[in-house]
């Protein structure tokens, strides 16, 4: 926001002015050669999307570009132009934005590159553009950008290749990627997948992902949201829309690219290794209710079944098909994305047994058998069709999935079966209308749909999903963006932000102070300095006892040698500290604490990420936690609600409910105490690096710190030198991290 | 085996008989008539596979059938035919096979359903028709089957439809579930993947799956066999025919139905809990170097990958494409799949640059941009071709994922742009078969090849993979097969068997000396029956030490309070012997041992799955096991480098490795011992039911069993009888139980 308002956007990008932006009437391509493959894409596209409006060629030399007469300047044009298109080479588009303002131009495209992209000076570069534009009042998409289309307004200003026919649909797309475009309006065409508006977003000068966003959820031809991402650059704003469009019903779903970037470099604490910057995004998406895809094909399926089906209200499936096997790999398929497959009613079985032969075996998935394939029926229906009339009024189920409406080829030469086959279709499309809970149609194999199938389907309103596996899988993606709804940016709360001197590692009695103001309680401890201290410190506590070096300097005392466990006598306790004052140079003196034995212990630990700043992970087990990654991950501020969430996401989770013998810890209390952790370094704001809590231990409601470690950088010292220890608690000022505030960075564009 | 040769197929079956069986000239279709859905399929697939040999109705009644003159009975065939497809109904099937044999017909397929797969009756239905065929010296395919085809041999008889064209290929095909059939045709005429049989397996009365495997081996014109899969029946034979698949440089792929099956049911032992029924049939399949795939499209995408592309020789992959998105999701895929995406080498990079716009990124994944969209090229060949010429001779590729071949749904109607684009593909073509390492086109998502692109890429005998997701993941599963490869049968080792006399759990001194027999270290312990013996004892052991109760009726101690660990002193003996003795009934006394700390716990444990036989499960971490799920699986027997592999694929390995200051395992070592433990439950014979150690404990090169349960059953006495202890090792002579024994279960058919 900062950077539009600066740049004097701000009014420009609103959803009423891109509603205004994306459905031009009239389109001016500047710069249009016949010699250019994106001129010649970009006519071609309007085509397709059959624009009616005038489309001119704006070129200061050639008087006519693919037949249409040429004007040389868009300072002489003779009719209104809601939107250019900007072909011109960079050095060329500042003026050539001076000409538009000048013909009262209102939207513009830049193609060009040499921007932002190339780094360097085309930061500058391209910051100079948006202002320039901003200056005129003109709403800019791009720079190098391939431009957008909007089917329901049957407008396009689009170079790149649009697959034909173009179907206006429920689905909005846009790209932090143009090139892929037309790849996935190949693949939208062949599955019956329409479209509402579809935009290359270029290097979001102007136009953000946010902005559309937000223009796409106040459309109401947009009946979900489908992106792919590159980067997430502002998350406080995709938040924002993120909630705004929980709040509207649209599901956003997304393919994110880029799992597979390095995790972040070598941290000072454990967290920083399990807390990877592609999981971080995963739980960031999560939070957003944003459903996270691994490939078009995916991302475009689940889009379909959230756009096409009435949503179904809970997990339990019917299953309809022809196929013994297909029954198994639905069931397979259902198993690994959690939807249930519960038997039939007996009602339900008894009626289902009246349209199959006798040795059909009736259960959920329902194969009706190839056996009706033996003779000439007499009627259109199948007995796929009059089983699904059946199971529909099963109150065991909240969907059905019916792989019973794979159309032909082409329209059967006989028009006797082709009549019966529309018939069908026809009784199906009212069937699934009336019925009362969604039927979900889906093919066999992710084959395209022919031109008459998709043709039929259209006419009569139906969707086929592609295939049993993506559509199983997109079935499963919706299931979970239906369990997130209501829940984003729910968890806004406020943390009081303290003043912090210490640039590094905090020493520990500090650490465990700050626990302290949130609540959260550490194992009684005492540090000492001489070995007789050591054994009356151990003595009062009572044994077993534990020893750690107490250094600021050391931030993995285990790794060294610097902790001895389940000490039992004083002369173990001796042996111990003369053991321990030798292992390290820069050593305060030796924490003596209580051993604490059974139970069970977490890490809680929060780390700042570039990009969304403080994350909290929240994992089971010492020393498996960074094997195993069993962690949950969230961007903070969450709530204990959000945590008891968390907890849940642990394969490790019977351990704190009781398994195999165990004490339950009370999660409750342990979610209100990482809950507070997650405060305690909140309210160290920008100074805070990392806190963590490892072990968090827990034993019943008895829940301690055994261990915690807190790095702060005080941006006027040096991340290497150790400042004065700052212990009071001065509340200057309550900031609310929430939703506007969380994962600001510092240089943001 | 035994089955068969009872019934007296033997011989009918082999792979020679079978070249004959699926390459027939002339074909009788018993039961045809036009009102039948199966014969009109049939005739019409027999034209679509271009069968122009005699294809005669049979049939009492009619004297034509789709314009095909009928004869009554195959006894008055005026011709030779070498296969019956049998329509008629399961009373007449019998004699319709007198008539073949008196005909002189040496083949059959029986559609017929109501025999193995209806229960009951159906068992010896099946047994009668088999061995009536058998008598017949008929080799016999079925019955529930829906036939064959052979596309090499331009043969069908194929009661489903099979979609136009049919191409011939190198991808062997057999299917459990029939109905599916039709459903992988589709799916390979859209990818333009060549087939060479297809089998639909019915009921393998007599044809089996592993005999249509071993035919698809010795078939020249099979290059990878696909499979879809319900249930192997017979392991030892599968991994008979996997062993001699390995040996050819035959891979196989399978889609194995059923992973969703609930696991099996409660266990005596833990290790029954984890090692899950479909957990079995993967390790087995992994074992047998069979790749398993999730869905049609994977398996199918992945026969095609080993069928039509030179194999890589490594997993260091380069990839060109005209997309920055498609580089993302190549390199996210990619790394989910294990591959490698190295740097190009300095050479590679100077010369890609050279034929790329100077603002392109060269690195791999290489985006060579869709700048040359922007200009009308003056060569047939684009940038990615160039490109692509440089990096097929990168050392530090071992293949090239290419994505840059994407034809157009027609000819171009410019003449000039059709031969250009057809010079492309044939320099593409050429290049390919030069080029230093394999070359493997991809498109971008999984839609369908056009008949154009089909044929003009079948032409030049290219293939492309169905898309990015699909693609990689095929490349990926290429990979894995190649990595396994020579080891399948490897571990073929001698166990001696001993007499059992105990049905029920071990006592647990048994056990030990079981253990013992083969090398296996227990901790040391003694069973006391009275207070002073246990602080005796204890003394004797030193302090710390660990009390269990000592009782074969009690097989999970610690579920019931019958441990307690550490105890220090002799009070502390005292009062947990006082404790134990109450909290069970059937306590034979107190096991007192050592207490060990530090190290890492482990469990190895056998159990025997109804299918494959005694089962080895490895995992780390006591509690953990079950929780976390972090075991690896193997059927037995396994040697040392197996169990290697074995530890090889827990996520917790790094425990073992000195990862976070733990001392490294003796690796060498602790694989010997878990192989030993292996070797002590297959001296058990068909006694076993369990045998589990858990805690192994390893510390360095210290191995222990800290405690050990055995369970038998004698088919002489019931389970819930607790027989006399035998404790004497005689081995009563040698089982090899390798490659043909595992895994034989009592009742087989």
């Amino acid at each position: 926001m900062l950077c539009r308002i600066m740049l004097g956007a701000d009014g420009l990008v609103t959803p009423a002015r891109l509603r205004e932006f994306f459905a031009p009437r009239s389109i001016a391509v500047v710069g249009a050669s016949e010699t250019s493959g994106w001129a010649r894409f970009l006519f071609a596209s309007a085509a397709t999307a059959g624009f009616d409006g005038p489309l001119i060629p704006v070129h200061p030399v050639h008087t006519t570009v693919f037949g249409r007469p040429a004007t040389a300047s868009l300072r002489d044009l003779t009719e209104p132009v809601d939107l250019a298109f900007i072909m011109a080479p960079l050095p060329a588009v500042e003026s050539v934005l001076d000409d538009a303002a000048a013909g009262g131009v209102r939207g513009a495209v830049v193609l060009a590159s040499g921007y932002r992209e190339v780094g360097g000076d085309g930061h500058a570069r391209q910051d100079h553009l948006t202002a320039h534009a901003a200056g005129h009042g003109i709403t800019l998409l791009g720079p190098n950008c391939l431009g957008f289309l909007n089917a329901h307004a049957r407008t396009a200003a689009f170079a790149l290749t649009i697959p034909i026919p173009l179907v206006a649909g429920p689905v909005g797309i846009a790209l932090q990627s143009g090139a892929l475009a037309s790849v996935m309006l190949g693949f939208a065409k062949a599955h019956g997948i329409g479209v509402s508006t579809l935009t290359s977003l270029g290097n979001e000068a102007m136009i953000s992902t946010t902005d559309v966003i937000d223009y796409l959820i106040e459309d109401d031809n947009t009946k979900v949201i489908a992106l792919f991402l590159e980067s997430i650059s502002d998350p406080a704003l995709f938040a924002a829309v993120a909630a705004k469009a929980d709040q509207a019903d649209k599901p956003i779903v997304a393919l994110k690219a880029g799992s597979s970037q390095a995790g972040s470099e070598a941290a000072l604490a454990h967290t920083g290794s399990i807390a990877g910057d592609d999981a971080v995004v995963d739980a960031a998406l999560r939070q957003f209710n944003v459903i996270r895809t691994g490939s078009i094909e995916e991302l475009l399926s689940t889009a379909a079944v959230l756009g096409y089906s009435r949503w179904p209200r809970g997990r339990r499936m019917g299953a309809v098909t022809a196929s013994g096997g297909a029954c198994d790999l639905i069931a397979d398929r259902a198993s690994i994305d959690g939807i249930d497959i519960p038997s039939f009613s007996e009602t339900t079985a008894t009626a289902i047994a009246s349209h199959l032969p006798p040795f059909a075996d009736v259960h959920n998935p329902l194969d009706v058998t190839g056996y009706f394939l033996a003779n000439r029926r007499t009627s259109a229906l199948t007995a796929a069709d009059l089983a699904l009339a059946e199971i529909t009024s099963d109150p065991n189920l909240d969907f059905v999935l019916f792989s019973g409406l794979t159309l032909p080829d082409a329209r059967p030469p006989d028009e006797t079966l082709a009549t019966a086959l529309e018939e069908r279709v026809a009784w199906l499309a009212d069937h699934l209308r009336a019925a009362p809970i969604p039927v979900i149609p889906v093919s066999y194999t992710c084959l395209d749909l022919s031109d008459y199938s998709r043709t039929v389907l259209r006419q009569h309103g139906l969707h086929v999903l592609a295939g049993i596996d993506l559509g199983v899988r997109a079935i499963g993606n919706a299931l979970r963006w239906l369990d997130g709804r209501g829940r984003v940016g729910a968890s806004t709360r406020t943390v009081a932000s303290r003043p912090v001197a210490i640039s590094g590692p905090w020493p520990e009695a500090d650490a465990i102070e700050l626990l302290a103001t949130f609540r959260v309680t550490s194992v009684p401890s005492t540090v000492v300095k001489a070995r007789t201290e050591a054994v009356e410190a151990a003595t009062r506590f009572g044994y077993p006892v534990v020893l750690k070096i107490s250094s600021a300097a050391v931030t993995h005392k285990s790794d060294i040698g610097g902790v001895a466990l389940d000490l039992r006598t004083d002369q173990d306790v001796l042996a111990a500290y003369d053991r321990l004052v030798s292992v390290a140079a820069d050593i305060d003196g030796v924490n003596v604490s209580p051993m604490r034995t059974g139970g069970v212990e977490l890490l809680a630990g929060v780390t700042v990420d570039p990009t969304f700043g403080p994350v909290l992970a929240v994992g089971l087990g010492g020393l498996w936690v960074e094997v195993l990654n069993d962690v949950s991950l969230r961007v903070l501020p969450v709530d204990q609600a959000e945590v008891l969430r968390m907890l849940g996401d642990l394969r490790g989770l019977p351990l704190l409910t009781g398994a195999r013998g165990q004490v339950a810890a009370d999660l409750d209390a342990l979610a209100t105490t990482i809950a507070s952790i997650g405060d305690a370094a909140l309210s160290l704001g920008t100074a805070l690096r990392s806190l963590e809590v490892n072990p968090l231990w827990v034993n019943g409601d008895q829940i301690e710190a055994l261990d915690v470690l807190v790095v702060t950088q005080n941006p006027d010292i040096g991340i290497s030198d150790i400042g004065i220890t700052e212990t009071g608690i001065t509340e200057t000022g309550v900031t609310e991290i929430g939703k506007s505030e969380i994962g600001k960075s510092e240089d943001r564009t």
